[in-house]
């Protein structure tokens, strides 16, 4: 099976190209097998690139655990650079089907290799019956959460997939690694939650670290960081169009008061293109 | 650049086959960005497989800092097997040169693939100048090493690379995370030194964890198993011919009384080919 290895600040995916291979095996068993970072490919997770009519292409995406993922703005993007990078869909905008609908994405070409994609992450969702979350307000915002006997001050937003955003003051291992999984399954998430952890540098700037659902700590989420921005503006700590700067790489993020759809702009990279012998 | 993924035991090396490819830069910096796991192709390091006069090929290999290595038992396995599979040297019995000199290595193919190799990883060396510690004794056995306020007991073997064994009732985190690190830098290795931590299961059989200069945990490392074994020996915790379980996989390894060599078998696994776009 061919494959190709990119990553979109730092967040690696192993990408099938549909409207050529076929896959040798189940998607959650391959997505296992080839992000295994010693004895697999090693990525976060698998990407497929298929035919979808009314679209450029469709993706889907599975976990390094198997789980299937709605979207990931950082696996979009690379998705676009490939469409036409590759000749599928030579345009500067495409049209993507995801797991969260279809997605629209403004390329940027130089000299036929596109180098960085924004992306129309659609409106946030705030019905916290819709995030889904037990948790009071629509959306929750600074709700208390009790988690490892720590009391945090946590906003709930879905980008299609859904986020638990807690500005602190440092960004430590303990909070990531020990608390980021603590709150992934804790039981005012009935569907699990992804959990950004966020230090604010100005109203323009923010570092961030997250712990994806189903994954462990990754170097860089996109639709984390749109709940980011979201999350900013709804507490008042940051202006709507803003900077976050991931363990990974930068991603610019714009949340519009005039569509209230939320557009981040970031890097896509190949790495390289293999064949998989498992 | 074309490369081929390969692990032995869950210990994987980007490899290039220097019979046919040239480097795209400098080994060292390509070492650095090669096994970076999530921008790079992702690994323990990088391997190249050269012609050398009076030897089937030699092998040079860089850690993921950079620093050159002198061997790796599960390497050469590797090394071996991609000679054979490749067509490069069709023969059961090769002859690789390494930093620690010439090796002699026995393949088991079926079905013209290489699965499992038993590599002769040659005498150990036991005078403390040479491995080199300044610990007393030819070779430190059982020696007092003090570690982040733990008083250890330590047994020193150079396999051609230095080794320092520490028997515990328990392997932990904190063992390999905290106190490896300190070992492979304290002051009385003058050369830096790979930490393997051994619970000995019976005279037979051990599980093992590697703390291993310049890579940091490794899931196998065949010099430190094969240092194990005379570890074992010396300290009359074990038998001349053991096996030991370590993250990645098995390896079998047994001291010769004969001849005073050491001798390995474990697997040798080809997961991926590619080329490298960077």
């Amino acid at each position: 099976m061919k494959f190709t290895k990119m990553h979109g600040a730092g967040n690696d995916y192993v990408y099938v190209n549909l409207f050529e291979e076929t896959l040798p095996t189940e998607a959650p068993a391959l997505a296992r097998a080839v992000s295994d970072r010693h004895k697999g490919i090693g990525g976060d997770g698998l990407v497929l690139i298929e035919p979808f009519e009314n679209a450029d292409a469709r993706m889907r995406m599975f976990n390094l655990d198997g789980s299937e993922a709605e979207m990931c703005g950082n696996a979009i993007r690379c998705v676009a650079k490939y469409l036409y990078d590759h000749g599928i869909a030579k345009k500067d905008n495409l049209q993507i089907q995801t797991g969260t609908g279809l997605l629209h994405l403004e390329l940027f070409p130089e000299n036929g290799i596109v180098e960085r994609v924004r992306v129309n992450m659609g409106e946030p969702i705030l019905e916290s019956a819709k995030i889904p979350t037990l948790l009071a307000g629509d959306p929750p915002v600074n709700a208390t959460l009790i988690v490892g006997g720590m009391e945090l001050q946590v906003t709930c937003v879905s980008m299609g997939n859904p986020h638990c955003v807690t500005f602190v003051d440092e960004l430590t291992d303990d909070l990531v690694l020990k608390i980021g999984p603590q709150i992934e399954k804790h039981e005012v998430f009935p569907r699990k939650i992804n959990a950004e952890f966020i230090q604010v540098i100005s109203p323009e700037e923010f570092n961030m670290r997250v712990w994806e659902r189903g994954s462990g700590e990754t170097m860089a989420c996109g639709t984390g960081a749109s709940a980011v921005a979201v999350a900013g503006v709804l507490t008042g700590k940051m202006s709507r169009k803003v900077t976050g700067h991931l363990l990974g790489g930068n991603l610019e993020l714009e949340w519009s008061e005039e569509t209230n759809e939320v557009f981040m702009t970031g890097p896509a990279t190949e790495v390289f293109s293999g064949e998989w012998n498992g």
